[in-house]
């Protein structure tokens, strides 16, 4: 076994400084990790990835949870993992509250009649039957509107003008996406009629509108809720300032109209050694319905599938199972990434390393983990072979596992993130802009050896990574 | 007087060369050449051109021809011209077909579901009530289309992929609008059920789709028409590459319903010498409707009562008026600028020089001319004094007169051709995407310099320009 005198030298440093024992010093054996340099190298210059999401955006293209393409796009990934040659495949079930849209139209009616480009965001109410008419009154930011006298706001439609900023990171999605999900809810909250944003987006003069989800839980509070455009927000805005009242006009049909039980589709790659130990990587199948969900979020499904097929294509299985997670519904509220956690909380353990792909097809510039101490080197080990294709290790911070993964690392699951560059993100972000042209296909091959080459030396580990139940609530998990 | 020492040059080279008599040379007096560089530095620092166009676009918003909103931006125009001081302000009635939009959708149904972002072009038939639904067959350009067999295209919905380029000069749309006005009609003549193309856009990668006029001049022979935005195009293109039939279905609710009368709308400075002699500039009052037009048109008429604005403020009136028409319904087949040719052709040796300003916001780069020789000298006074703000004078183009002032170049008026950069103009054109961001003040402002300058400079000339009925059929004006 050629990972034992690795074992030995570490156990001899572990002595030196007397950190740990070592016995639980994790690391990745010299052959694995020439093997991960290899799968990196192959996946570089591999177009597996971008032929899954050429084919899930054309052949699926929207597929909003619950709607028509729902069914269909979990008949694809079914067909995609077998067509791949996944040893398993198989699917879980996530149920959760349809919401439905079927059109949306805004206008202002006074003082300058002009239609809105907005789009509804997810668990808005629908106005009555010819539409809800009533006067804008605006806030610049969130903190105002919860300042705000409720009789200023009752009755009214409120607008919220909060501009996001871009940034490499998209941390201003932060704010962006408060503004989407908490404002309406504290508008509700203070009588108003209805809620209007300018959207969560950074394509500042794009005639698009970007959908998300709203924080309402029960229908019965919810009201209608829109984003306008960046260039509608704007206008909205030069009218306002006139000075004189302005009266818009929400025409939203959409609302929620029941209960729908999707799934979660699974394929895997089963270990030969430990086929109950999993490498656990996804992205989430459901998109918002305005674009064909390339970036949000075939691309996470197709980096995840491609790794895994990589992985596949290896001359013996991996020691540990490599699982790929195709989330149901993560858009409307993590609830594919809830369900999965719920039913495997208990299992959590046997959960190696995790996290999953979901901030379009960008780079991956940086890795941070949130491993247990022993496992640090391990880490460090996988750093060294994704630091030629440009990512950068940062030891200090946590790893988070990503949207629905997010959920088992709460459980305690040892996760990753592998931030990628996202600067230009959210220009399309939950638009009808989000389409296969804005994925560069080097980029998301990039993604793709990032995620062989971590996946392969996390199953070929001598060790682990630290999960355990509520292992990692000191980094935030589970909170 | 302080232009007869040049104009005594001018005889001399005359004389020596033999081309013209004296008597005949047209010069810009030097007093006048001096006000024109000081019209043209205040221009360059005025604000007034952005502030009517951000009024344009904000209080009327989208104003297509014969419209709700068509009576709303004539009141606008004629307000407009009295609050900046014009001393004459009038309407010229322009009475064309009224085609109008209810609604638009387009959707693949077969072989792989899914919406399809388009937009009805202008005389585009309407789809009947629970829409067209037919295979699609593709050509690559409008010449195969056009060399097609009728039975290869009988029934289905025809469809062409040509893909715009951006160039500075915009020559492409040359293609592009080929596409557009004459596919259709070729199309019908085949025995089409419907006609989609490829938006003659250059906005490769933006979810939104460009209108604009077919050739459809007979509504019995008009059959549904629609443009794919770029990325629908190509997902189009992706889905019929599977080689399997693609059945499309088209619901547009428009057509023609009869017949409109709007008017041209026109504000004057009145000329102290020769009253009856006009300076021509101007630009369209309509705009398609998703948009607010503001690079089209509403730049050209900011530019154009901006430019007047700035003559008004002079000491005192020029000696020729200065004339802005804002034109009816260009858009759909220059009918403003049909209408006022035919009104005005007998008058058009009262036209000392015209253009309009057709082409958004970017800055002029290039002057050419359509002019008799004896005045080739005063179009060079002039481009010397537009060549310190990046305007180059091109002495072997002809000079068109912009859109709807082509039609009275071709009855005989001597034209100017001022060449604006268009290189992103594709982007925006016949697009919800047509607003106020995308106009840049300083840029704007470079217009409104050169329109000033040039027609100041034509008002005060001493001689004409050559204006005079069919004079310039040797430029293509007029065929």
């Amino acid at each position: 076994m050629r990972h034992l005198p690795l074992t030995l030298l570490a156990a001899s440093l572990m002595l030196a400084t007397g950190i740990a024992s070592a016995a639980s010093i994790t690391t990745i054996p010299a052959a694995a990790v020439k093997t991960a340099e290899q799968l990196r190298n192959k996946a570089m210059h591999d177009d597996t990835g971008y032929r899954v999401v050429a084919s899930l955006t054309t052949e699926v293209g929207p597929r909003m949870a619950g709607s028509d393409a729902d069914p269909r796009a979990r008949a694809w990934a079914i067909a995609k993992f077998k067509a791949l040659g996944y040893d398993k495949v198989y699917t879980e079930a996530v149920t959760y509250p349809l919401w439905v849209r079927r059109s949306e139209h805004g206008a202002i009616v006074a003082p300058f009649p002009q239609s809105l480009v907005l789009t509804a965001l997810g668990y808005s109410a629908g106005t009555p039957k010819g539409g809800l008419t009533a006067q804008v009154v605006k806030f610049d930011s969130l903190a105002a509107l919860k300042a705000a006298d409720p009789a200023s706001v009752k009755g009214r439609i409120v607008y919220i003008g909060y501009r996001m900023q871009r940034h490499k990171d998209g941390h201003d999605y932060g704010m962006g996406s408060a503004v989407r999900t908490a404002g309406p809810v504290i508008a509700a909250s203070k009588g108003a009629a209805g809620y209007l944003l300018r959207s969560a987006g950074t394509d500042a003069n794009e005639r698009i509108a970007h959908t998300g989800v709203t924080g309402f839980t029960d229908p019965a509070k919810a009201i209608p809720a829109a984003a306008l455009s960046n260039p509608d927000a704007d206008q909205l805005e030069r009218v306002l300032a006139y000075g004189k009242p302005v009266v818009v006009k929400l025409d939203l049909d959409c609302g929620i109209v029941g209960e729908y039980t999707g799934a979660n589709v699974i394929g895997e790659i089963t270990g030969k050694k430990y086929p109950d130990q999993v490498v656990a990587i996804g992205g989430h199948l459901d998109s918002w319905d305005p674009g064909t969900g390339a970036i949000d979020d075939g691309a996470g499904v197709a980096i995840a599938m491609a790794a895994g097929k990589l992985i596949h294509d290896l001359p013996q299985r991996p020691d540990r199972t490599i699982r790929v997670i195709a989330f149901a519904n993560e858009e409307m509220g993590l609830w594919g990434g809830k369900a999965y956690a719920e039913k495997h909380a208990a299992d959590v353990g046997n959960f190696q390393l995790g996290t999953e792909s979901d901030f379009g097809s960008g780079p991956v510039w940086r890795m941070s983990a949130s491993v247990k101490p022993e496992a640090r080197d391990a880490i460090g080990q996988i750093a060294k072979v994704l630091a030629p294709i440009g990512v950068a290790y940062d030891a200090k911070l946590p790893g988070g596992g990503g949207s629905d993964l997010s959920q088992m690392h709460g459980k305690g699951m040892a996760a990753l993130s592998l931030t990628q560059d996202g600067t230009d993100y959210f220009d399309w972000h939950h638009t009808s802009n989000d389409t296969l042209d804005k994925i560069d296909p080097q980029q998301l091959a990039q993604n793709i050896a990032v995620y062989a080459a971590f996946s392969y030396m996390a199953a070929q580990a001598d060790g682990d990574f630290g999960s355990a139940p509520g292992a990692f609530a000191k980094d935030g998990a589970g909170e």
